[in-house]
């Protein structure tokens, strides 16, 4: 495992700093009134890459692609402008850099910047791909027998999600109105949302278009980063519409990203290995190499003007398919990915009680309501409620941090259609 | 019922025209090497905005709307400017036009051009909104006692579709591959579909952006108009992905849609009320006028070479809910609507054997084959096979047309992943 990259911005190099040198994650920022542009974060600083591009720092197109308000121009450039733009923020940053000087006065303080959506999404797919969290929900939903589906070791279980409904991280999220019917109502009723729901992901983002059916190495090359993703999740209005079609509004709430996209080229050391296969995965959704990424993963819940505790503690690693083999089934019938596509790896639980990425398993249907370090019970949200995701690779002496995914849970509208 | 308004256009004046004034569909069309702009259809010519604009015989907005090769700007100039558009429209076109002079080097004839995509689509969702073909395929599926879920007279079930799959009329579609798994079968495979099938729908074309819950009467204010719409289905590939997430791949080949958008305002004549409720809405799905449309559908097939046989005819007017009630259902929880989003009706299958809108139907999962006028049988789609969709509402001495919706089926590639 490659060891810490120092940096001449000192912040980076303080220990388990989550924007070291070896980070080098993109987001999109504005100062004051300016316009919003393309930034990359190293310790507590971001490069103005639109400033950087301007003085001729980085040229690595015949048109400027960072000042904009999304990285989807940049992407679309493929991958050997991904690497070459990776080699030379590298080289202007790391410590002993020629350039130094005519860096440090693009720098901005990270503490003073507005921080906005990355990418303009294109289309939002959600997974169901993580093993422990289908069979939790698969049990609740149909009993322990017929948890998972006949079809879920055999391919990635995704559905369409709503692109118009993927926000950023920090934006409050309002309880939603749904139709629910209760086990026992005779009639259904339309009402607030009372299993309100968060789903611990892993958003990967689709840097290259494809126009067919790719193989599983085609797909991960065709993956640009990864953010963390909270799926918010409406359980009574899902548990009353997503027969016989799916999810619905139960999903089209929101949908929270962190800021920052962690790129592949710094999630490549701490690669590793997907699941024993209970099935051997067809040919076009083998493994093509270790294809899944140890990045630990938490979620806290702070109540309403309280301190946050740590509700459940997972990683990455316990995915069922990757991101790549959940690209390449999307695109077995011929389905067009486009550059900006956003995939969510489906709630990623582990094994014990403490891994699950979802109230709805934390608290087993509200059957065991879960304890909060304030003394407060849950079972799912309440208002106010503020829930964050963290995610972190650690390597050798030096941590690849994704930036938090907050999100607080505002009461529903009297009336929502007066909004 | 209006009447039919005569234009100096005069083939807009013969019986049965598509394109009689009344109509004024809007499409994007080329001419030779020339880039796509807007025009709207007038008998067998098309009249090009962009040029209108030009020259100032429409001036709507302060930037041009018409030299583009989409709908969407127009659109989002908001419903005065549809109304203001079409009134012009119709004053420069109707017979004794003062401007007719200035017009007449605008029009250019249909027979020359190529058509593209009317709009860019945002996201696409397809419901499941026709009662006889949700009881069909139930049927099928679970049996006639689970046919129509719970859910299914409380709310229009939808599911999000792909935008990226949706192409213009007359573009080939090529039979998928992906997973699939019959009944008797102990392993899925990969293989090319053996069970492609079309889906009858009508398409909603939204044209103002929502952000938040709306009523069905803001719905339907906010819908521009409508296409005929073909959602091509891998059934085999259904039938193992559905669960429980619903459909994905096998609807994520293509979606065809007809070249001309027919507005809201040429349809008027021709509302009508939905079927009697076996049980009372609630509040926010309620009908709030006749919301549906007299439009007659009818389904042909074409085996390569051949002539074509109607397979299916039935009307739009079958729908169990309308467009306006299924994007305020879209809306309930939150999810911002934006123009260009499209919706699928869901299939349209009349009550009779003969109103079937899909092939599923039609051969009753190919248990009953059905016998074109060729002599030939089908129960799903062979290679080489053109399936058109036809639209037309009939009122008082003209017609209200839809350009048809066509594609033929081109046979499944030997290797998916060399494209």
């Amino acid at each position: 495992m490659s060891q810490l990259k120092k940096s001449w911005v000192q912040s980076a190099n303080t220990a388990n700093h989550p924007f070291p040198l070896n980070n080098l994650p993109y987001g999109v920022f504005s100062v004051a009134e300016e316009e919003p542009r393309c930034g990359v974060a190293i310790g507590d600083m971001i490069l103005d890459l639109a400033a950087a591009e301007e003085v001729g720092l980085i040229d690595l197109a015949d048109a400027p692609v960072f000042d904009l308000p999304f990285w989807n121009d940049f992407m679309d450039l493929g991958s050997e402008a991904w690497d070459a733009l990776r080699e030379r923020l590298t080289g202007l940053l790391v410590e002993g850099a020629t350039e130094q000087a005519a860096v440090e006065p693009h720098l901005v303080p990270m503490s003073s910047v507005q921080m906005h959506m990355p990418i303009v999404v294109s289309e939002y797919t959600d997974f169901y791909a993580g093993r422990h969290h289908a069979f939790n929900v698969g049990t609740m939903f149909r009993g322990p027998e017929n948890a998972l589906p006949p079809n879920w070791l055999h391919i990635p279980i995704g559905y369409n999600g709503r692109a118009s409904s993927v926000i950023l991280s920090g934006s409050d999220v309002r309880r939603p109105w749904g139709q629910l019917k209760g086990p026992n109502d005779t009639l259904p009723r339309f009402a607030p949302c009372a299993r309100f729901d968060i789903e611990l992901e892993m958003g990967a983002i689709v840097g290259t278009s494809s126009d067919g059916p790719i193989t599983v190495q085609e797909a991960d090359d065709n993956i640009f980063g990864y953010v963390l993703l909270n799926d918010w999740s409406a359980r009574d209005i899902q548990a009353w519409e997503y027969q016989p079609l799916g999810p619905f509004q139960a999903k089209a709430t929101a949908t929270s990203i962190s800021p920052w996209i962690v790129t592949k080229a710094a999630l490549e050391p701490f690669r590793c290995h997907t699941p024993a296969r209970e099935f051997e995965l067809l040919d076009h959704l083998k493994d093509c190499g270790p294809m899944l990424y140890d990045i630990d993963l938490e979620v806290t819940l702070a109540p309403e003007g309280k301190d946050a505790s740590t509700i459940a503690r997972t990683n990455y690693n316990e995915m069922y398919y990757s991101a790549a083999q959940q690209l390449a089934h999307h695109t077995t019938s011929g389905c067009a990915m486009n550059v900006g596509d956003l995939l969510g790896s489906g709630t990623i639980s582990g094994p014990q009680k403490e891994n699950r990425g979802s109230l709805l398993e934390l608290s087993w249907g509200a059957k065991d309501p879960f304890i909060l370090d304030t003394g407060e019970t849950r079972s799912f949200i309440e208002d106010g409620d503020t829930l964050t995701l963290k995610g972190a690779a650690r390597g050798d002496g030096y941590t690849i941090g994704f930036g938090d995914c907050v999100g607080t849970v505002l009461p529903a509208l009297d009336n929502p259609f007066k909004h």
